[in-house]
């Protein structure tokens, strides 16, 4: 099932930007009168008709739509400190979208070693690529990279949010299992939402993690593995996943 | 925490060949007399003191040894389809590796378009490198390329084995999750051994799935989400894993 993307829709027409439609045109030869379907990145799969286009944009006539196309029913917010060699980040926010992402925050820990995220849209390809491959109506949004204790302020009141914070140590406090946080929430509300902070190679400073308690951050443990940044951010998203099965 | 490799030990000396007395010596600059730990890749930590030695190899004195290593309390093999993109077969070893894996089995199946592994040192070496980077003392073995059913053929009798297929569809027989066969599987044995089977991009074939069945799999989802070969791989490792928490 091949997916086309487009974020230009008005009056019952929705256009192909030149590389959706350089794909559908040339590389798939699809002709005016063809039937394609095209998500928004919103949710929303358009099913229609090709009225007319070429490799350089298509117009493309909806039929129907499906609202809340493969959505998975949990919100997860994953904020993840960039890694040393930024192709596992992108590994990492690729695998998370298969399984079920809705919003990747890089975020800066006091000991990061990478201060910076970079490639930023070909971050933003890789999510929404991921998306269409994985057959995922909404594409994650990717926010804009902020310090740990920037994204825990700019969280608000808790409200009855799950947020898990992913720490090496019990240090700071006796760690709980990341499962067992996610088994006792589930069922608890409606339109689950949850956060999890996943730390840097040399993980959260105690006083971040503190304050990210002061927000109703729980430090839980994801298991006796020492894990890479990518693999445990890929392992919380299994986790909410799995947890649900 | 620096952890060397060696297979190559015999009466209370260890020797590291090239590649790891180059990356100790020259590299680490390491001098005779310095403390060094080395795994043997089948679940030993050895504490020694290196007796002599330059970047061509190196002689290291047993102090100590610490058995089962950073074990997981299970046996995990998965046999896993190889994915027309080598890299992502990779990527899959080392994250399993991380998580908890034994014994990867490449297997071909009827609907394979890759036929062959092929790159298998380089896999070797992938394997190895997840295991010290993620202090697991035993590096899993890689065995040999077969088909789905030499492999089905070659597991003999279940005994008290948990053998899942991961399967796309409810074709054959409805499927239950991964999970609850996990949950229910968790405590009846010790010494528990799983075997994960990972179909191809085009799925396995119905009879592949029923010849499994004869062999005691049973066929398993791993949820709503559409996910390539090598997630669902990973997906696979991480249940047993985080079935635990």
């Amino acid at each position: 099932m091949e997916i086309f993307y487009s974020a230009d829709i008005q009056d019952g027409i929705l256009r192909l930007d030149a590389e959706e439609a350089g794909h559908c045109m040339r590389v798939l030869r699809h002709r005016p009168g063809d039937a394609v379907s095209v998500m928004d990145g919103r949710g929303n799969l358009y099913h229609g008709c090709i009225l007319e286009g070429d490799s350089g944009g298509a117009a493309v006539r909806i039929d129907s739509i499906e609202k809340n196309w493969h959505s998975h029913p949990y919100h997860l917010t994953l904020a993840v400190c960039p890694t040393k060699n930024p192709d596992r980040y992108e590994w990492m926010a690729e695998k998370a979208t298969e399984v079920g992402l809705d919003r990747l925050v890089p975020v800066i820990g006091e000991r990061s070693e990478r201060k910076f995220l970079g490639k930023e849209q070909r971050l933003q390809r890789v999510l929404l690529s991921a998306a269409k491959q994985s057959l995922k109506g909404a594409v994650p949004e990717l926010a804009k990279a902020v310090s740990v204790k920037e994204f825990v302020a700019g969280c608000g009141p808790a409200g009855r949010q799950l947020r898990l914070i992913a720490y090496c140590s019990d240090e700071v406090q006796p760690r709980s299992s990341i499962m067992q946080e996610l088994r006792e929430f589930w069922g608890k509300v409606e339109n689950p939402e949850i956060i999890v902070l996943i730390g840097p190679e040399g993980d959260f400073s105690p006083e971040e993690v503190r304050t990210a308690m002061e927000a109703g951050f729980i430090p839980v443990s994801l298991g006796e593995s020492r894990l890479r940044t990518e693999t445990a951010a890929v392992t919380a998203a299994e986790a909410v996943y799995l947890s649900l099965l």
